[in-house]
């Protein structure tokens, strides 16, 4: 007990478009992340986290040499990375949005470009170097590519032949007038260890209790409570008609004839349900909001 | 089946000051939808909508025309629009607060003008010329009507002797030493259709899905759950006093002698209830928020 | 003098989108307006004046009727109300850019509708009805014309065929995806009065004297002043090939051989005068701002 | 009844930096008070409440002179103001976090005074005169004492020696370069009545409901409902190993050997409970939020 | 000289309503102030100053004891603190006009004080004290004066019969439905030193300057250059016509038979004489902007 | 002449912190740049002009690579790109203040690291690789140093023992509690071209224009001009005591005996100059701004 006060967990936040998400899911999940304006340390009230705002493509790096125990930080930056990580979760959320960024191989609409073979002898500018790379070699396709620092879009056609670059929505590539050759990663964040961290009994049990805590955090959030009351006759017929309603839990009501269900389903079902429902007879039917969710 | 997926709804959303209120209804009720910055064909999760940002003025007129199936508009409009709508749900809410719009006849606070038969002969400014040409001919009152491009207030008493008006609050009547005279229409939104499309068996059923997701998002709005511990034998003393409590679903609890209570009531009785409870024996009384609720 | 200061001129600011633009033009012009936040009559520290916040649309109506002396509104809704007016002076100014307002015939991108005949027997939607309806008249082309409240944009091609709006760059006209098939009016803002107001020496001479002051404001808006010595021996040259310069004032410096030279220039001539000056041996060559210019 | 509705009670809520903490905090209690932008009487939707905002410095005075019946306000004012108050309840919440406001004495950095009797014949600036000076007198030390308007910590080492200041987080004092000799008081806001009112039956008797419901409220703010299904025969492991589950409804579920559990539990403990909960074989956990909550 | 690098002026900056024209004045006479966000004592690009930051109402209090050597703050706090202060200079700019600062006497609109002396044995609330208190001492008339701490507006009737408040424009007045009885004091923010800094040499003669730069900058606030070109032969006729044009700078142009004519006048005046000055013939009439003004 | 028509000149801006700070000057200077809101490829109103938004780091490199003519960048970042670069000018102004960026070595303010020297065998991270790298070279010193995405400071000492970042003020430093231990290089930015587009006729005339115009309009930034009429006797005594005065311009007054002087000054040496001018006799003393001056 003495011993373990004295250990301490040094976690990685990736700073930068993840940075907002992933504090409010941190918080979600039930700790509490204090960052100071210009701080980049910051603090969290479980005394057994060590934090650090480290900018996303570098995460990896810093726990693949031992620096750091784990941290959050996408698939794509940890493969950039190339170093060896423990992959201890997928957590399905983003910068903006609920779907995955993408990296893709992008060209003016008019280009002349049209499949990834096209690119032979071509300059492709792009953040992640290492990850056209690896592209490019599996494809067998010799192209130059240069490191990017960012505002990619503007460089084709004038300075490079094509860049590879990152969406969530694709909407910035249309604005631009750009068109998508081919999709080269797909990436959501992950949690990563140290592989010496994983194998840390102390260590280990404390990174599962955090991806048990963000996925619990994560699974409520498009999840609702949904509650009512049915006449005792139409519930087979409920089980029978609506699926998602057989993981419920159903007690037995004062009044006779009566059952109370309670079940936990994605909120964008709900819209179906709730009709259904009312035409078997259903009374005081209500929808409550989830914090967390552990199925 | 196959069939279904071909049909779509052509469902109009009020642009201008009901559009966020509506758009924030839809999104309770389990509808998200998505505004571009500029864009005024809104997209949504759900394949079967069409959807148009049109001013509240002309959506009843669209409906009327059979260009579109449905939408949400005040009464007030509707009335002015005088095309023939199929009337599907009042929904009770409105601009800025939860009172409906009421069309106001208005005069400067000095002026001689003090009951609706004054107006004979006048001049009278008004956005809704419809609806005020309707009252003064109910009433068999002669005067000018003249439509009114918006900033009516600043008229009276230069430009003409009053005018029609919409308000909530009454507060910018006051502010601009305004004086109602009259309330020509009191008026919520409402869920309309055009007649073709109430008669169509899926859009019939369709919109009265929407209809009856919009009206449980705005049953829970003002309603909040409770629950609690009661000694058994205070329950009849407690169902005597607090009305409130009498569609309690009522459970036994593990501990002999307790009931455990749980009912859906109007937010702001809780004050009353809680202290009345507390008096009576209950324990480990909680309120929690709802999403949605179908009586 | 008595009888002067008993006068008072009635002028109307239009409401809305050019409301911003037109105070700050008359704050230039050396009249300062207050708002108040909910008021419609603002005040001034010109107590000759008696100022009416009005719709855009109205101002031209109200001057028409002899409510209002005189007012500021644009040629377009001067025109769509149909009054006899005195036009004063034309301002050119706008809402966002110092491009006049167009009226436009738009369609979709890929509407058949190619030029204004193919309008026959079609239906279009605008605020400007009148200025529609004489365009119309004027090709001899029958179209059906409806009123529209606004988001006029959203309505082709479902809701109409074409629709007349109003637009400064054309970038929402792009953003929607539309076409434009013809101008119908370009339109700067004007300084209109009533001809009872034109023929009242008083307001005539206080309208031309206001009407002076915010040309004066306007006409700086795209000037500076101009100041440098130069080499008496250069002067001729330097007028020869700087045309601009002909306007200068010249005088002697207590410095022989050398002249000072002041002159008032287009801002944007002053990037290809300076480095030809420079090699004509000027010096001391400073720009500096304007407030007003009366040339 | 009737004579009830002739009631009120006269209750004031402080000005300031708690101000929007307490109106917040009114709301989540079932108060909802409206306060007009420029307007200092908020109205509410309880009739029998004739609300004041007023400086928290002089709540303690008018409630003890008896032009007002009761108020919230920090237990440093009340004890600076030295009159008679009845204290009803303390409410555990402050300005911008969840600590309390600490009045603390207060020098540079550097200054020689280490300990409070260094202060002998010293001057200290602070906006609470009265609890300096009681301070002062009980540990019999003499100094000068005068009253600051505000922006005190500017004031040492130049204008006077040591300052008497409030603080919550003492992120201020760190960032002006000045260290915390010792601590005044501690202060939460409090409920106060005065002697009067209290002995007034119905006033009492409302009073009392109000601080009820703001403790419910400030109780539910850190807890969280939670809800599991547990095998039989895990129950007693579980209640056993996680002593904030003793006070659990548990139900029987339809399905043989589970039982449903259900606590109300504070939120910061959860992290720790879920995992261990998991292990004992919990299924379909979820956690929920409260609006209110009395034990 | 090497004398006076070691001198320094200790110069007090009013924190509060005043601090940003305060600041802006400042910088319009050439000494750029920059305040951290939370810091209270102020650097500059003038090593001679030692900045203070301190509330208006404690400047004249800290200079009086000697701690400061100068400062700005309004007339009526130097009134309030009742020390001996020089008074170097008045400075006519406000909080947010340009009008001073007023103590009224304040009643509730339906009150039945009218007249000063109807306070005899009310109670007033103030934050002016010593004003109130002088005021009733010179006029004869005994009243209880208490300290406010501000929102005093929301105290009459209900706390206190009368308040003594501040305005500039009237508006929260009106807005609170008061009534103003009488006016105590009007006061302009002045420049005040000690009696010992006014007797130093250097400290002296380093505050008339520091004046004189701030009336440069304030003079200048409402003054326009005005430059144009006149035929000689109007020049006598302009000047009797237009008074201000008497301390024009006239110089020979290089062109026979016109003048040029160079003047500073008040922007206000500017709109009368344009119009006279073009009727007489004048050209290139162009207004610029000034930073300061000694006359 | 018709040849000219179709030149046109490749200029790159410095997407990022320079990026507003390089547009507000070329508007100085008498470019208006339109950037919306997403693209990258400005217009302007200069049709020569083929504008591109790069990365500051990334300037040097497609300016040396030949695919663009020139742009503006820091001396750093065209040093670090380490292309053949025409160095036409440097351009005074940086981020947020007036001084130049310093490219800094930083350590914790604890740490062992006191001189270059002892950075022997240690991690550096920096955003500037070859900066530092030729740095260490030049002194002989053999260190490690990675490159840093950015959020640098965190990385000291856990992550590294010391890094190379930029600063301005320093104050970022000093909130982080590191250290300066020596300055690399200091950076304003400047207009490079490649060799290829200056040995161009006139591509080169075209960029000595633009960067006489970007030095004007920098020039102008902290002047101002001063005009006063003085007795013509103390004429002598002013030019001798003031040696700012020296290049005034000098002109006879009408009225016998003064003189009229003009001159352009450093605004921060105007709070001196005035008070002096004043004791000499001088009257009516304006200061006016600049928008460019080419001395």
């Amino acid at each position: 007990m003495a011993e373990e006060q004295s250990k301490s967990l040094k976690l990685a936040i990736p700073k930068g478009s993840l940075e907002k998400p992933t504090l409010d899911l941190l918080e979600k999940a039930g700790y509490n992340i204090y960052v100071s304006s210009r701080g980049l340390r910051p603090s969290s009230d479980d005394a057994d986290l060590d934090l650090f705002l480290i900018r996303a493509q570098e995460v990896g790096r810093y726990i693949g040499q031992g620096f750091l125990d784990c941290g959050i930080t996408g698939l794509d930056w940890a493969t950039e990375a190339g170093t060896e990580l423990v992959d201890l979760a997928e957590l399905p959320y983003s910068r903006a949005t609920v779907r995955p960024t993408k990296w893709v191989l992008v060209v003016p609409e008019d280009s002349p470009i049209q499949k990834p073979e096209d690119l032979e002898g071509k300059r492709i500018a792009t953040e992640g170097v290492g990850i056209t790379q690896r592209y490019l070699a599996e494809k067998g396709i010799k192209a130059d590519v240069e490191f990017s620092w960012g505002a990619t879009e503007v460089k084709v056609p004038d300075l490079v032949d094509a860049i590879v670059d990152v969406t969530e929505t694709g909407s910035s590539i249309k604005a631009n007038k750009l068109r998508i050759v081919d999709t080269l990663l797909t990436s959501f964040p992950h949690f990563y260890a140290s592989p010496e961290a994983a194998a840390d009994k102390w260590k280990r049990e404390k990174m599962e209790r955090i991806c048990l805590m963000l996925k619990a955090a994560l699974d409520a959030r498009d999840k609702v409570g949904l509650k009512m009351n049915l006449p005792e006759g139409q519930l087979k017929q409920a089980l029978d008609k609506l699926p998602s309603l057989r993981r419920s839990t159903v007690s037995p009501l004062a009044e006779d004839g009566w059952v109370a269900i309670e079940v936990v389903i994605e909120e964008k079902v709900v819209r179906h349900i709730i009709p259904a429902l009312k035409e078997l007879g259903a009374e005081g039917i209500i929808e409550y909001p989830l914090n967390k969710l552990v199925s």
